[in-house]
């Protein structure tokens, strides 16, 4: 009953028999030069219905930080959701390697509008050499909530981002979670809809390291390979990442896994409410389950075995938010085990 | 017959073995707090003989850096050799990461000495505010010309840094080649000869892309896995770094492999330095072949479609120096076949 | 009728005639290693009833980041009000130099309590890789919005750093104003009350161009003449930086100048509050006025020729906030004369 | 009989006066929108003959810093002379405002050649992400060498940089002295020559603390505003600034004053040369004397009163050089006194 986060997961067999074929595939050019990157490239071109220029990294801190980098001065400002990852969970790292500032903007169910953002963007001075200058906006699809943006919502953000002639990035850690609850084609939820640069995750979602920063305007890319480079993030033996890749696109692996541990989400939320005491925080939209109950309640399922962290502090009266996350191998009976605990564990409260 | 680099190289079975393993072991928590991780400590500490903090990373080039950033203050200065990974092939991480500046030393065979590195103290104000302030040296071992410290050869450096008030790192993307050579136990190489931090590298010699960063000081590892995380280098699934690094101590296998990656260097350079016109431009200790020909002939063995790299530029006289570079991999028949291709060659001029 | 700021005085006569003074005086060491330089620390001392390492610079952006920079490392925040200076107006120097993130708290008045820190770092998580770690507290005295924080006030806060341990900066570019509102000592409003390090700043109340930074712990200081320096900051002619501030502190001059430049701003606040219409936004406690006024007033006063700026967007019910900064050198006349305007033209209204 | 640098001279006269006049002039809009910067700015298009951007600055360390940084990206390497003073005595402020790395190159009389920088940039890989791409040259003009380059020798470096697709800067801390020596337009040193961004000293020649970057090109200094803000370089009132320098340029000011310290050092180098066993180890074409002497003649220079600073350690013969600064407040009777102490010392030891 592991629902920590779908990084406590392993790695799908496919991505590791597309490692070992690569691994005996005898020498190939470091740092990019292989065929498993160029394949990359024209697989996802083909994917996205656009020319792209694809660079992958084995982290998905890296590919926000060195995307956003590409996209702003070292003085300018990334409006983003005031709990994004960029935001909460990466130590600073797009200050450390783009020099720009943050601009948390807070909003319902992890989501930002165009009036959200035009509100925070009322309060700042553009052109003011005293102030830090808005230069981008990232979106994560899907949210930290564990909601999504529907490709008009994303077209709504692109379009205000083009008027205030700010870049629009999307950190798409899940992704996939995303393109496989929409049903929509790759390139609704991004170019078509203004989005400059993706950062494509694979690993909570079955590769091992593996995620890729895609530019669809590839003008901003011309600088990324130092970047990269200039901040470790450059994989000598790169066929590595690229082959991890292109299995996960494979077969549509990526969309299989993504519609497995979303439909386990489904479940565990439909259980969840379904006990006394327990509400969900979020609408349900991808893999992560946002549950409302009592801390003492959240205490005893914990300490039965379950696995799962607090969302922000407990409330007066003696509730939590508490985040459960469902995995591409989350396994069915852990999901029905944790209903019954907590079901079991209410009951006998 | 490539012989570009052992990067070109693929991975070890073994290593990809343990990743298998390591995927399909169920739900593992992320960031380092799994069992492979601490298991790697543990194997590292009895390996050095003595404890260490251990902070496995993606790439040399982020071991090597943010090693360095935690010896540095950001007005320091890191002396290292001329030819340097850091300094020629990195594109500035050192100073991204660091924001420290690289002091470079040239010094015969790749090699850095306690008088070389006084007499380029010698023209620094130490204590003056107007200049960067030494701070740390940098040894790569095997050096950038292919050539081996003995451990005599650190501890005089060891002595030497902590006499001048320097912090000692060894950039060991080639440590197994070293230690596989010289016989002599990692101790007496890194902790026991003055080192501090050593990157110790996997990926050239069988693994697919691990690193590891290790403070035999561990007050000097305080704040570094801050330093990580910033950077983006701390991966989600690190189970996956430290089984690779596990796998490649197992059965001795980093010192088997290098061990074979250097007998083939030896026998191409036995083979090479056997052919006319033909010599080699430092002696042989690792997997690396420095070989100076006529830049003519080279072109013709490149055309027949060797791989290796001319380096630095060709001398008046149409002499040039290639490097080759042999691997846990390269197979036999492409030592055989490349010394008769330079023989054939060279005899048909 | 030019409110527009205190740094659109001029400079006070005695403070010019230091300058000449020191100008004529003949060579002397560069660099800070000159007479006045020495007086200008062991005067500080005196003040300050403490051992302080001091360290002039010429802006007071300079003196705030280079002094938060010497108390968080990279990863760490720096807890301000969300209007301070550092966050408003400097465009991301702080971070610039420091690398650190800032950490606004919206607070009444401009101030920051101990209770509102506490809730925000109560969000934080202290010892967690993934987030920026809180390193440092900075206060404005005066702050952003005019008022000022008491001795216990500041006392509170410093005990709260302490507790938490975390540094505390004082930004005081209006210190003056705050000592001479006050009638305290120095050392009660700083180092007696926990402040680690001051911005003690001159420009805006009679200086050309002079900031002190000034260190209580003078441990904290050990590395600062680097920073300094690094950043370009160190002035060669030192002794005009010096000279300045020697200046500044002889008889009483700084106390002087802000008794009159409060005494300015009481005077417009009782004026202005007597019109109809017109609103004092905060208490007026140094030399800085707010006042809420119907934006049509406001643009037909600036349409007179008044100079005054509008601090935040204007309300739906069309009225908005205004401050109006009084000087050392501004003129009564000024003063009487925009009280005038103000309620000429309300009236007429 | 204080040489030891131009920067321990006073101020000059006019310069105060002209700051009394500014500070006397009643309020004026704040960060370079008052009259006396918007002057400055059409005073130097005049004097040097095209359209100019102007950001004045307190010290040579950020003029030099920031123009580079807005010519190079982070992963650039800005060459320059083995001695030039932001790669000896600036503490590594350019590499901390830009990122970028400098390239070092010998050359005798602290000068640059397009052939040594050709030998310099063949050694790189252009276009190779693992490098640091050169992007910059930085000509220091005086040379630290005291040496001059006349518009030819800039313009064959101008014509250089163009043909390889690097900007051209120039650090005249000692313009003065050059354009007073070559008596040449500052045009013909400067853009007619090829130079994109020009440091402009005045501190070292009159002024308390002002130099200024001049960009010719524009385009390279739309975000110069931001990068000096973000710096802490923004002084709020900065009329102090652009009146030094307007006061500077005032009647030829710079001019007679350069041209006093270079007469001043043509008389101590020839009194000096005249001394038996004492040579001159530059031509001296500015302000700066460069002599060899025995070292223990040189201590008794020194304690008898006389200031400068040895350049370099003493060889093994117990020759040293040592350098001597002229400016242009030297006393004639200080270089009368020291070529008569030197020679008396000289004879008599």
């Amino acid at each position: 009953m592991n629902f920590a986060s779908d990084n406590v997961g392993g790695a799908h067999p496919a991505i590791l028999a597309a490692l070992a074929e690569a691994a005996a595939s005898g020498p190939a050019a470091a740092y990019g030069a292989d065929p498993y990157s160029a394949a990359l490239a024209a697989r996802l071109g083909a994917l996205f219905e656009h020319a792209v220029a694809v660079f992958p990294v084995a982290t998905g801190t890296a590919a926000n930080a060195l995307a956003l980098a590409a996209l702003t001065p070292p003085w300018g400002g990334v409006l983003c959701h005031a709990h994004a990852h960029i935001q909460d969970d990466e130590c600073g790292a797009v200050e450390a390697l783009s020099g720009a500032r943050l601009l948390p903007v807070p909003g319902a169910d992890g989501k930002l509008t165009p009036a959200l953002l035009a509100a925070r963007l009322a309060t700042m001075r553009r052109g003011d050499q005293h102030q830090v200058q808005p230069a981008a906006i990232s979106l994560s699809q899907a949210t930290e909530c564990g909601t999504l943006y529907r490709p008009a919502e994303v077209a709504a953000l692109g379009a205000f981002a083009r008027d205030q002639g700010l870049r629009l990035h999307m950190d798409g850690a899940r992704f996939a979670n995303a393109v496989a609850r929409l049903g929509c084609a790759p390139a609704a939820l991004t170019w078509q809809a203004g989005v400059d640069v993706l950062s494509l995750g694979a690993t909570k979602n079955g590769a091992l390291a593996a995620e890729a920063v895609l530019f669809f305007d590839r003008d901003l890319a011309r600088d990324f390979s130092y970047r990269r480079k200039r901040a470790g993030h450059l994989l000598s033996k790169m066929r590595f990442l690229s082959a991890q890749l292109l299995a996960y696109l494979d077969h549509d692996l990526w969309l299989v896994n993504a519609q497995r541990a979303n439909g386990l989400a489904d479940r565990l939320a439909a259980g969840l409410a379904a006990v006394p005491g327990l509400a969900l925080a979020h609408p349900v939209e991808a893999n992560e389950v946002f549950v409302e109950m009592p801390a003492a309640l959240a205490e005893r399922l914990l300490g039965a075995g379950a696995q799962f962290y607090p969302w922000g502090p407990t409330a007066a009266d003696g509730r939590g938010c508490y985040r459960l996350v469902t995995g591409f191998d989350t396994p069915e009976t852990a999901v029905r085990q944790f209903i019954a605990l907590a079901r079991g564990t209410a009951e006998s409260a």
